[in-house]
């Protein structure tokens, strides 16, 4: 085969690689390649493929006939340098395919077809359309419990394990939908506080108006190497810290960049994300919190509690202590919903401040509490007191102040928004329901999380009795814009039910 | 919403419509826009917008930080000229995904549904996932026989249809996976011949060493302009032309463009995608081959039973008279297979030469015979008698002179290969089968149908009886490479087995 000469193309194709090869290129027309067919790119005969998308370009001020382009990521797969004599092929489809094909038509899969399927997935050998055919194909009811447990063993063993060296690695996961709720940083001050280690890698918010990550980072650094993180936790015993650094299941990164488009919505996908990305972070002991409610992602205690089900069947046979906790999601958690607003609120409960949201002081004890009875040494049913003992000693907080400190304090605090707009009650009487997704609806578009101190700070709670005009929450913008665009989503519906 | 300048990028995305902007453009950053995002593209704030997936790039030599790019084909989608000033916003998801959603739910769709799905779609709303995400909702079991009509039917109404002003158009098509099989370019001859109406748009070979259009290409021309075909047809009565050209079921182009990468088979697509394809040509009866074999695409009457039942309801219920034969399809019908050699054979049969291949003469009267019934006059039982008339009379054959003239007859005909290889038997005996699909890989290794003479010759069918030594068949190929490609697969396995 004809080499060509390697070239790095400027361009962002994030999780779909991309290669480019010019109209006129002999190889072109020769071998039948066409657009959108995949090939594989290597730098010699022997050589492990980078397998990409092909585009043709037509226009030599970008790529010579004799060039083979490869956009930054796959250039970066590649690892070689810019002019290698680079050979390209046909990508021949990968072999797991077949028992993707076999899931489609309902046939459910094994323990090494999952791993094979999750090798080639990582070794970018799918197509985003590829992925997308098996996470369809896995959705809905189309998984079976030991389905799901194979996909997490797989998506684990195709990435990086973290080992702490020791024996109890707690950690805990929320699986999302209420805003505010920023439980995990009262909880990590607290357990570390009892000596627990507790290494907690958060994400950022993708749909939501705020993740943990973004809100402790308005309080320090989040962005730390895995040395770095390992020095603090022998100092501290837990951390808060963003995830997106480590190498942990990988495959779940690539199928979450297809499904999130998607909007899919899967029940295996969803647990063997959680549990992977646990198992693979070095976790040995793991609480999940299920909210349900109307406006939550779980919508009944029985659906809640199929869900527990299959979180304890897969976590049993992955080796991990995992307890599941049920708790209330028919409104938000706290009072601020942005990460400047709800890191206030963490503030003031780890401070023991007479303002302090008592629900959301009062679920990060509880939560604590079950995971403080993780240790041997703590007697059933004495986790909760144990708990409310640490935060209000004051010795969560000051946990909370070395965390920070170890972790790079910020530099300012962020500043209160220029734009405020107050939404009032529209009539007497009392606050019946409020709608999780139109408030992180709103909070979003006044620009959280972007805006750090842009969201949403509510006044009234669920049965709040109101008269007409009481402030219900507080609008807070940045930008004219997102202040606008705020303002209109409240006018069609402010998220409050007065009944 | 600050306008971008418009420029068009010589990339060719295929089916895929990308957008390309700047790292440093300050939309990017304000606005939230994210590498493999959707965007809407309009020149105006009234003005239809064009969907497309974001690519950021990096470099100013290929865009400047005020500039919008799009692939070529999206440029020419926008339809405006360079420099122009566009608008980019987030792509809202097509409205219609949420019945996709409940499709993998399991929950079959209406008429409505699916027409708002295929509109989405030819208005390039769907991205390349969501497509694939609906076609494995779609596939296998996974649909309905209501569901297979209202896709039909939608995806009809989503394109052009052709009117030919008479109400007995004729048609015919074969699910494939027969090698040579060439029968179309002997009935269109013969059923014009004898006065009926059947313009005939036909495919190129995709995975196959030959389509009709390849094979006529030796011939005459076939990429004809619908007003040409018009012409033609008023004269002929019919035409073999490339179908290339309308838009006729543009959905079903859309889909195939991610069905075949994904290697998908769903019986409610494919049966849409015929039908819709034929409707939408303007033919009103309509003759569909379903070819049994062991290496065929259907490998069982049963299944091919259960094929025609569908064809049959989905083709009633859209106001077409449809009949359907089940033909033989345990090896490969005449005895060229690659467009040169296969053209050889029909003009063979059509000047009824004694060594014309009598298992495609007899096939195309078969079929031919089936056709020529759908005319009133024609008692039932007398098409076979009447077709054979039309052939061996020469009146087929002055037909087909007269259609490839009106077409534009070939300037030359093809040279033979400058490499040929004859396959021998390996030992007495019997031919006990013929792989289908081994001999068309054979044949598109050996170059067909780029090269218009590759392709592979047999001398020997089923049931012939061989001495060690005889040529089973001969391999014909222009170049060096395909020639060794093809003789390796040989080596490998020959698709015959002598029994």
């Amino acid at each position: 085969m004809t080499p060509l000469k390697l070239r790095k193309v400027a361009i962002d194709t994030y999780k779909e690689n991309v290669a480019y090869l010019h109209r006129d290129c002999p190889l072109y027309h020769s071998e039948g390649f066409q657009a959108l067919n995949k090939i594989e790119v290597r730098d010699g005969p022997q050589r492990q493929p980078v397998v990409a998308v092909l585009n043709i370009v037509d226009d030599e001020s970008c790529l010579a006939p004799d060039e083979l382009g490869l956009s930054e990521q796959t250039f970066a797969q590649l690892g070689v340098a810019e002019g290698t004599a680079v050979f390209i092929d046909h990508a021949t489809p990968p072999q797991s395919l077949e028992a993707v094909h076999r899931k489609i038509a309902g046939e459910p899969l094994n323990r090494p077809e999952f791993l094979r399927i999750c090798q080639d997935i990582v070794n970018n050998r799918y197509s985003k359309i590829e992925i997308a055919a098996f996470l369809v194909a896995c959705a809905e009811s189309g998984m079976e419990r030991d389905e799901m447990l194979f996909l997490t063993e797989a998506m684990v063993d195709t990435g990086e394990r973290l080992d702490w060296g020791e024996s109890l690695v707690v950690d805990k996961h929320c699986i999302g939908g209420i805003p505010g709720n920023r439980t995990t940083m009262l909880i990590v001050p607290i357990v570390a506080a009892h000596g627990m280690l507790m290494p907690k890698t958060s994400s950022r918010a993708i749909t939501s108006p705020a993740g943990t990550a973004d809100t402790m980072e308005v309080l320090c650094k989040v962005n730390l190497s895995p040395d770095e993180l390992r020095g603090i936790v022998q100092q501290q015993r837990g951390f808060i810290a963003w995830g997106g650094t480590a190498r942990l299941s990988p495959v779940d990164d690539i199928l979450i960049s297809v499904e999130r488009p998607l909007s899919l919505d899967s029940k295996g996908q969803m647990i063997a994300s959680i549990l992977s990305k646990k198992i693979a972070a070095g976790s040995t002991h793991l609480l999940i919190d299920i909210p349900v409610g109307p406006s939550a992602k779980v919508h009944t205690q029985a659906e809640a509690l199929r869900l527990r089900k299959l979180f304890e069947y897969v976590g049993d046979r992955s080796g991990m202590e995992l307890e599941v906790v049920i708790t209330d999601g028919s409104q938000p958690i706290g009072n601020g919903v942005g990460p400047a607003l709800e890191a206030r609120d963490v503030l003031q409960v780890l401070q023991n401040d007479p303002h302090a949201p008592i629900d959301l002081k009062e679920k990060a004890l509880q939560l604590a509490g079950r995971i403080l009875e993780f240790d041997p040494d703590v007697r059933g049913g004495q986790g909760y007191r144990l708990a409310r003992d640490l935060l209000e000693s004051g010795r969560a907080w000051q946990k909370m102040q070395d965390i920070i400190a170890a972790q790079g304090a910020a530099a300012s605090p962020p500043q209160p928004t220029a734009l405020q707009y107050p939404v009032e009650a529209p009539r007497d009487g009392v606050v019946t329901a409020i709608d999780n997704l139109q408030i992180a609806r709103i909070a979003r578009l006044a620009g959280a999380p972007m805006d750090k101190s842009a969201g949403v700070d509510l006044h009234k709670k669920l049965h709040d009795r109101v008269t007409r005009g009481t402030p219900l929450y507080t609008l807070h913008a940045e930008f004219r814009a997102d202040y606008q665009f705020a303002r209109n989503a409240i006018e069609q519906a402010n998220g409050y039910t007065i009944g």
